[in-house]
C-alpha cells in the first residue's frame, strides 16, 4: 500500500506530547494541489476509480496527496486502538443547572426546560419566532396549529417551486402535516396541550426514520430497499411532546459530502444567498430553520453534519455527547461517529428540543450522568467557565471568520470574565484523516449489500465510495489508534479548561456552481475547510455547539463553536446562550433573504 | 473482492435464531480440499502470495475455499459491530466460594487459594508434583529451591540436546535461575517464604515480557527490534510471590499457527510421543509442565493457544475472563482476543497461579466483580451446575475423543448429579473465520512497522501474514458484527446453563513430519480441528478451562473443555477439579515418555 507514499510518520507516545501553548507540534493545514472538479470530469473520475487496477493506481496517487498513507496507513503509532467514543471520564459537576428527576417523560422534561428560559424582553435585532412564541400564540388563541401548518405548507410549496428552487425537502406530506396540526389544535382547544412543543413544527433530516415517510438518506433507492417501520427514538419523543413532524429534509447523498448538493433531490440553497451552498449533510434542516419554516429541526452529525450547515445558515447547531441521544432509527451510515443533533434558531429552542430528545435509558456502565438542564440567564450569575484555544488552528480560517470569532471571545471576557487559555491540540489533520477512514469504512460495511447497483448513486458519491472501499483493516485499526491518542489529548486539555473554542468552519458558504448540480463536485479545499473544526465532536463523541456570531463582508453567517467535556451539555448551552445574547443587536442579527413569518397577523 | 465467491450468506436477526436442541441452524464443519503443504511447496506459495496481482488472485481462490467471502466479507449481517469482549452482563453469584477481600497482595491471595485446596491423600495413578508439594518439601527441609533449580537446569539441558531435541525453551539463563533460587532458599532458611509459590519454578511463554530475557514472540528478530524493559504484570505478580522465573518457552512464531513447529527455535515435541506435535502456540509451556519441569507455566491465549497445547500434552489449560489478567507486558499480537493464561499439571495449581496473577485493578465500568476462589472438594457438597452441549459440534471430533468426553459427562452426572442440556450454538465456523480475520488484521496493524523485512520470518508465517494483510476494513467490521451476534447467542445460552461443555480439540497430537521442520507446514484440516472449540473463549472473552480426561488408542492425551459465563472462574475450577478427581486412577493418568522428578530423593 505504501507504493507511492512518502516516509510514514512515527508518532511519539501520547503522554510525551506537549499540549502547552509553546509546543513544537506541527500544525498541518491541508494544502493540496487539488483543483475543484465538477460535471463531466466527475463522471470520468468515477469511471476510472471503478475500473479494477487502473482505479487502484489512481486512488493510490490521490491518497498520497492527502497524506493518508503517511499519517495513518503506514504510520507507526504506539497506542492500541480505541474503537468507540464511549467515555469513562468522571463527569464534572456543573454549575447553575436544574437537575432533572430521573424517569421524567419527554413532555415533562420540555416543561422543565421551558422553566429554564428567561422571560426577559427579546434583545433588539432580527429574531425568528421561538417555540415559546408559538406556544403562547396557540395558548392565547392568537393563532392555531392548523393556521400555522397551512402557512408552512404554502411556504414549502413556494420554496420548492422553480422560482426559488431551494431543495429543502425531500418529502412533505401535506395531509399528514395537517392531520397532526388538527390533533394539536384540538388539544389546545381542550386546554390540554402535551407540552410547550405541542403544535410546534419540526423538520426531520431524511436520515432519521419518521412515519409515514420512507427514509432515503438522500438517495433515489434506499427508501425502497430499506423499509421504514417506526419512528426514530428522537422523533417518537418529539411526537409525544405534541410536535408536528413537518416532513423530511434534503441532505447530501448518504451523508458522503459537505456541500449539500444532491443530484436527485436538488441542491440546497442558502437563504442568506441563494447562489450559495447550505453546507451539509443536514443542509435541508439548516435551511428550513434559517428560513423560519420551523423553530427546530433534527439532523444527524457524523462529521460536523449538523453544526457545519447550521453555521453556514446562521442558526444554532448542537451535537450532545455520544450516547445522550439514541441512535435508534438513524440510518446506520456509520456506527461509531454519528448521532442525531438539533438545529434551532435560538439557544432557548435548542435547550427545549434537547430536553425532549435526551435519552436517559442508558445502562450504568457508560457512566452517563443524569440530565442537567442549564438555567439560562443574561446576568453575571453565570457559572465561571475556562475556555481553551489553539491559536494556529483557530486562525486557520478566513480573515473575517478569524476576526469575528476573536471579537466574540473578547466580548465573553468583558461581559462574564471568562478567560481563554492557550493550548495545543495536536494532530488535527491526522484526526480528520483517521475519522474519514473510520466513517468511510463503516459506511461501506453497513451499506455494502445495498450498493451493488451503483448506477443509481450520484457521481461524486460514487467517487467517495470507491475511496471508502479501498480501506484495509490496517487503515481502520490505525485510525482507531489515533482515536486513542486524541481521547488522551482531549482528556488532558479538559483538565485545564471547560470547553475548547474554535470557529465552526474555515470558510463561509461558497458559491453553488451550475456544473455541480447534476454530478456534485469534488472540492477538497473547501470541504476540508468546512469540516476543519468538526471532528473531535464525532471521533471522540464530545458534545459541541455552534452559535452565530455575525456576518462576513459578503453578508454570510459565521459560527463560533464550543467543544465540551463529556456530559457537559449544560455548560455548552450556557456558553452558547451568553454568546447569542452578546451578539444581539442589528449588526449581529440579519434577516435571511428568504424568510417566512408563520405567526404574525397578516 | 467477491470475484470468485459463491453467493453471500444472508444472516437472519440474531433474536430470530433458534438456540434449542431442534434448531434447523446448519452446522458447518470445514470440509476443504486442502492437502497438507510443507517444505519447498510452502516456500513457493509464500513467494507467489508476496507477488503483487498474482498473489492477490491466488489468495482470492484460497479465501473462496475456506468460505471467508461467503460467510464474512460479503455477508449480509443485521447486527452492528461489537469491537471488544468487554462484558456488561450481570455476574451470577457463585456457590461454594471464598470471596477474597479487595486489596490483597498476590502473595496473600496465593495463601488464600492454598487454603481452598483439600488436604486429602492423593488419588492413585500418576501425578506430577504440585506447588504445595514443593512448598512442603522446602518448608520441611527435604530439599531446597537451589537443589530443585539445579535438577531443573540439568533437565533443560538434556531436553535441548540432540538426543531429545524437544524445542521447549527459547532462552533459559542458568545464572539468573540460580540467583532466584538462592534468594528463595534464603527466605525459607529464614523461615519467611513469601507465599506457597516461593521457590516454585514457573516457565514463561516468550510472548510475555520477563527480565532478563528479550521477548522474541518466537521470531529471530523481534527481541532486538522491541526492547523488553520490565516484567509483564502477571510475571511481576508471580515474582512477588517468590516464584522462580524459569526461562522463556518456545512458541509458534508470532502465535500465527497451531502446530508449535518453529523453524528458528525448533519444533516443540510432545512428551507423550516425541514424534508428534505439542500444539501451539504456547507449546513450550505445555511441554514444560507435561514433562514435570515446572508445576505451572504461563502462556497466552488468542485463539486457544493455551488450552489447545495443554490438551494435546495432557495438562490443565485455563484462560480466565478477558480483563481478569492484565495484558500489560504481553506482545500486542492482537488487541481484542488474546490474554495471558495458565498451564498447570493440576487444577489445584491452576487455582493457586490464578490467585497470584488475577488483576483486581480494573475500573468499575467493566463491571468486573471481586475475585472468587472456589473451595475445592471431592465431596458431594459441590455447587449445583448445569452444563450445555451442542451435539453436532461436540461430536465433530475423532471417535476416541468423542467417546472419552461423552463418558466424562456421564461420570459428572453419576457423581454430582450435574445434568447436561442439549442446545444449539449457531455459526461456529462463521465465528472461527470472523476471529481469524480479527486476529490477523490486528496482528498486521500491530506489527506492520516491524515486518518490512519478511526474509527473517518463517515461510509458513509469511503465508499467514500475506492473508492477514489482504483483509479490508469491511472484512474487519463484518467480523465484529458476527462478534455481536455470538455475544447475544452466548448470553442467551448461559440463561439455561452455567457452562458449555466441549472436547478441547477435534484431534489429538498429530505426527511431526520432518519436511516441516525448517519451513513449517500448512495443514488446514488439522489446524481447524485443533481450534474448533477454542474460539468463544477468545472472540467473546469468556473464561474457559481444559482438563485431561484420558488417552486415545494411540496413548495421546484428550482434553475436555468447559466454557463459562463471564467472571465464573470459580465455577469452571470446580468443574475441572471434579473432572480431574473423577478421572484419577491408572487408566486415566499415564506418565509421559519424557518426565522429570525434581523433588524425590535420588
Amino acid at each position: 500500500m505504501g507504493l507511492f507514499s512518502s516516509p510514514p510518520k512515527v508518532y511519539k507516545p501520547a503522554a510525551e506530547v506537549d499540549l502547552g501553548p509553546d509546543s513544537d507540534e506541527q500544525y498541518i493545514s491541508p494544502n493540496v494541489k487539488a483543483p475543484r472538479v465538477a460535471g463531466f470530469l466527475v463522471k470520468m473520475l468515477a469511471w476510472v476509480l471503478e475500473t479494477p487496477v487502473l482505479g487502484w493506481i489512481v486512488l493510490a496517487v490521490l491518497k498520497r496527496d492527502n497524506l493518508v498513507y503517511k499519517l495513518v496507513s503506514d504510520a507507526e503509532i504506539p497506542e492500541p486502538p480505541l474503537f468507540t467514543a464511549a467515555h469513562t471520564w468522571q463527569a464534572n459537576p456543573e454549575q447553575n443547572v436544574s437537575l432533572t428527576k430521573p424517569g421524567l417523560s419527554p413532555a415533562e422534561r420540555v416543561q422543565e426546560a421551558a422553566g429554564c428560559v428567561p422571560d426577559d424582553p427579546p434583545a433588539p435585532g432580527f429574531r425568528s419566532w421561538t417555540v415559546l412564541d408559538f406556544q403562547r400564540a396557540y395558548s392565547s388563541g392568537q393563532t392555531t396549529p392548523v393556521m400555522v401548518a397551512r402557512r408552512f405548507l404554502a411556504a414549502v410549496e413556494e420554496c420548492s417551486a422553480p422560482g426559488l428552487d431551494m431543495g429543502m425537502f425531500i418529502s412533505c406530506d401535506a395531509a399528514d402535516v395537517m392531520r397532526q396540526a388538527e390533533d394539536s389544535a384540538r388539544r389546545y382547544h381542550q386546554g390540554a396541550p402535551l407540552s410547550a412543543m405541542d403544535g410546534v413544527l419540526v423538520a426531520v433530516k431524511d436520515e432519521l426514520d419518521c412515519l409515514p415517510y420512507p427514509t432515503t438518506g438522500g438517495t433515489r433507492w434506499l427508501g425502497a430497499a430499506r423499509r421504514c417501520a417506526a419512528d426514530a427514538a428522537c422523533v417518537a419523543q418529539l411526537r409525544s411532546c405534541g410536535a408536528v413532524m413537518a416532513g423530511k429534509t434534503n441532505m447530501h447523498e448518504l451523508g458522503a459530502g459537505t456541500s449539500g448538493i444532491n443530484p436527485h433531490h436538488g441542491a440546497t440553497r442558502n437563504p442568506y444567498s441563494l447562489g450559495r451552498v447550505s453546507g451539509g449533510s443536514s443542509g435541508g434542516s439548516a435551511v428550513a430553520v434559517c428560513a423560519g419554516l420551523c423553530p427546530v429541526a433534527l439532523g444527524a452529525d457524523g462529521g460536523g453534519s449538523v453544526r457545519m450547515p447550521a453555521a453556514l445558515c446562521g442558526v444554532v447547531g448542537f451535537k450532545p455527547t455520544a450516547g445522550r441521544i439514541s441512535n435508534s432509527g438513524l440510518l446506520p451510515l456509520n456506527w461509531t461517529v454519528g448521532m442525531p443533533g438539533i438545529l434551532a434558531a435560538t439557544v432557548e429552542d435548542t435547550l427545549i428540543a434537547y430536553a425532549a430528545i435526551a435519552d436517559q435509558s442508558k445502562p450504568n456502565h457508560l457512566q452517563q450522568p443524569e440530565l442537567n438542564l442549564p438555567l439560562l440567564t443574561r446576568t453575571r450569575s453565570m457559572p465561571s467557565i475556562r475556555l481553551a484555544r489553539y491559536a494556529k488552528w483557530f486562525d486557520d480560517s478566513s480573515e473575517d471568520i478569524r476576526s469575528l470569532c476573536g471579537k466574540a471571545l473578547q466580548v465573553l471576557r468583558a461581559q462574564y470574565g471568562w478567560e481563554t487559555v492557550e493550548v495545543t491540540v495536536p494532530e488535527i489533520e491526522e484526526m480528520r484523516l483517521a475519522h474519514y477512514v473510520t466513517m468511510g469504512s463503516e459506511c461501506t460495511a453497513s451499506l455494502a449489500n445495498y450498493l451493488d447497483n451503483t448506477s443509481e448513486t450520484g457521481w461524486d458519491v460514487r467517487i467517495g465510495l470507491s475511496a471508502y472501499r479501498s480501506f484495509s483493516s490496517r487503515d481502520y485499526l490505525n485510525s482507531q489508534r489515533l482515536r486513542c491518542r486524541q481521547m488522551y489529548f482531549h482528556e488532558k486539555i479538559f483538565e485545564t479548561a471547560d470547553a475548547i473554542v474554535t470557529p465552526m468552519t474555515g470558510v463561509t458558504a461558497y458559491a453553488l456552481q451550475e456544473d455541480a448540480r447534476s454530478t456534485g463536485e469534488l472540492d477538497y479545499i473547501n470541504g476540508a475547510a468546512l469540516v476543519r473544526y468538526s471532528i473531535a465532536g464525532n471521533f471522540l463523541g464530545l458534545p459541541a455547539i455552534t452559535v452565530p456570531v455575525g456576518y462576513d463582508r459578503a453578508g454570510l453567517p459565521v459560527g463560533l463553536q464550543f467543544i465540551g467535556r463529556p456530559w457537559s451539555e449544560a455548560t455548552l448551552l450556557h456558553l452558547a446562550y451568553a454568546m447569542q445574547e452578546a451578539c444581539a443587536g442589528k449588526e449581529h442579527r440579519r434577516k435571511p433573504k428568504v424568510h417566512y413569518d408563520l405567526l404574525s397577523k397578516d
